[in-house]
């Protein structure tokens, strides 16, 4: 059998097309009726009903309907740092998929900067032509900083995906998964590999949705009390939720006895063995890209019950593009001017609901990337815990 | 006979589509194996090239095609300075015309600042997603510093289309007007009513097609070496080259048998008094929006021989339409990093060549916004003078 060498066809489909968008008009404009109507004069007047009042922008212009995938290519999925221009294709490949998958229009914001302070500054100056932020690919911790200014100081929604859209869509697995074992999800005794971007934001969500019981590894080992002085803000903060029981250790003392493996780290770094060491049966989502943590099959020798990968050629894909159109889509059609905790648990509970009890089952706990429908009803939840707000 | 209202119409229309550009893949996006090429794992190919050689950029993403239409909304067509949000509807307007008759790719970015350094600093950072930067409604001498800046950091064509745009247009104009007076461009004897990013860019380029007798004005008067205290840097090199006889007063001192007049100011400072002073004959260019400096036809009875405007319901359409869809076009096609003198100088005389002797008239010294090729025709003089640089 012949395998297709994806990285081949890609680069043939990015020279044949010369980078994926276009921006195309949607108004008419083939005579100087059109022009006058949207150009000059005419377009004096949306202009001025602007001016007057800003909130008309998400009635008159691109405002309404327009995200921003913003980079420094500091973390690029499995490249690394790889810097702002070379992480155009990933930028450009995120913004079709807003499109197909969440009708909104996405543009790659692709800079020359690394720096905290230059970021936040500069997306920040080019915010009004935005109805949204997501921001992609930042290495963690800066990360953590970029979003929590841009948060703060910009009345539209932002959005770091690596981390929240990660965790929304883990914890959508992860309550289909104890929906499946018939166990609440606050018993799930958990062990996060990776304490970066999406590692952070995991923890941070699974305690929101009721989770009691939360052990972080970096790549060092256990995130304990007992390393404090190697530890930033970051993982200060995460020690005030997680490992409770003061365990220290590396990933193998970690899983002991737990029953939910999340990776979000590194090819290989969870073991058969380090499996047997865990309860009986345990769920696992292994989801380094392009290479798991454990490989599906040696996961399933070793006992686990329900195995999730990033990848589409093994059951149960972890994959965002499940949940940041349909964020965004509820985002922008409720005019929200933030995503708060609320609106992320209510994408996750909408995105588990889209496996119905008859299809759940340990090679199905979450629907297919081309499922139709599954971003309109994460955007319907979104929406309405905005509403609700 | 009803007119129609394009004020109203065009509130409608914005309204109906919640601004007017979207942002669509060129790839086709509807299977597992479509994601696998355009985005992850095959994504990371085009990436790791262009992290390679970063000219791959241009082979391998929307660089290639992609252009920033930049504003911070202090001068907006007839509207002045209502900022960067309010002018998002003229920029998108802006971009569906760089689609529309050029063929490129043209993406709103309005700023929320109108400070020179957060300017400069916003579009640098940008800067890498892009394989040129057009310049917007940024108002004068403010423009001037920005572009220069821009130009000299930037490794992709700089334009501020309000001055070379313009120019460059108003050029074509003169060249077509002489040709059909059978004079040399070089003789005219020509004033200038404006001094802000179009009167200086117009007078610059004219110097550099040739003309030598050029007298500009202000709002103020002539700009002569008796106001020297009032003048910026921009003001004092304009005088480096314009009013060799020492003019003063005001715009009628001025037209004293002058033969050519370019208006880029504001409605009504032309008197048909004043046009009698000038050369029998004389060209009238009254490009003030929407109201020229002299409605043409009280110039014609002042005995103006040929009148252009901004205009589209009266004859000689003056409009940067003509250009800067071509002027990028070409610069793209030949990968340019600059927009030179000679690229512009080429742009004008393929925009005059545009219409043939037979073609040629009074009432028809351009051809129309929607003829057929213009900016291929512009495309091509542009690609070829960067070539034989």
């Amino acid at each position: 059998m012949e395998t297709t060498n994806y990285y081949e066809e890609s680069l043939k489909l990015h020279a044949k097309y010369k980078g994926k968008l276009e921006v195309v008009s949607k108004a008419p404009l083939k005579t100087k009726y059109d022009l006058s109507v949207a150009y000059t004069p005419g377009v004096a007047e949306p202009c001025l009903s602007i001016a007057k009042d800003p909130k008309a922008a998400r009635t008159y212009s691109i405002k309404a309907n327009t995200v921003a995938v913003v980079s420094d290519g500091s973390a690029v999925l499995g490249l690394g740092n790889i810097g702002g221009l070379a992480s155009l294709p990933v930028m450009e490949g995120k913004a079709i998929l807003f499109k197909e998958f969440g009708g909104v229009d996405a543009f790659p914001i692709c800079l020359d900067t690394q720096d905290v302070d230059e970021i936040v500054d500069t997306v920040k100056h080019i915010a009004p032509g935005f109805g949204g932020v997501n921001l992609e690919d930042i290495s963690a911790p800066r990360c953590f900083e970029v979003e929590k200014r841009l948060k703060a100081e910009l009345d539209i929604p932002v959005f770091h995906d690596d981390q929240h859209g990660t965790a929304v869509v883990v914890c959508a697995a992860a309550i289909n998964a104890y929906r499946l074992l018939k166990r609440p999800l606050s018993d799930a005794r958990t062990v996060i590999s990776g304490a970066g971007a999406a590692g952070n934001a995991v923890a941070r969500m699974l305690y929101t949705l009721g989770v009691r019981d939360i052990v972080v590894c970096d790549s060092k080992g256990i995130v304990s009390a007992s390393r404090l002085s190697e530890f930033g803000e970051d993982k200060l903060e995460l020690l005030e939720f997680t490992n409770k029981e003061g365990l220290v250790g590396g990933l193998a003392e970690a899983l002991k006895d737990r029953d939910l493996f999340i990776g979000v780290s590194k090819p290989r770094v969870l073991e058969a063995d380090m499996i047997k060491r865990m309860a009986d049966g345990p769920v696992i989502f292994a989801m380094s890209n392009p290479e798991p943590e454990i490989m599906p099959d040696l996961a399933k020798a070793a006992g686990a019950r329900i195995v999730g990968t990033g990848r589409s050629d093994f059951p149960n894909q972890i994959n965002n593009v499940l949940i940041f159109p349909g964020i965004f889509r509820g985002a922008l059609d409720a005019g929200a001017t933030d995503i708060t905790e609320a609106m992320k648990a209510a994408a996750a509970y909408a995105l588990a609901g889209q496996v119905s009890d008859e299809e759940l089952s340990e090679d199905y706990i979450l629907p297919p990337a081309f499922k139709e429908g599954v971003a309109a009803a994460v955007a319907k939840a979104v929406a309405e815990a905005w509403e609700e707000n």
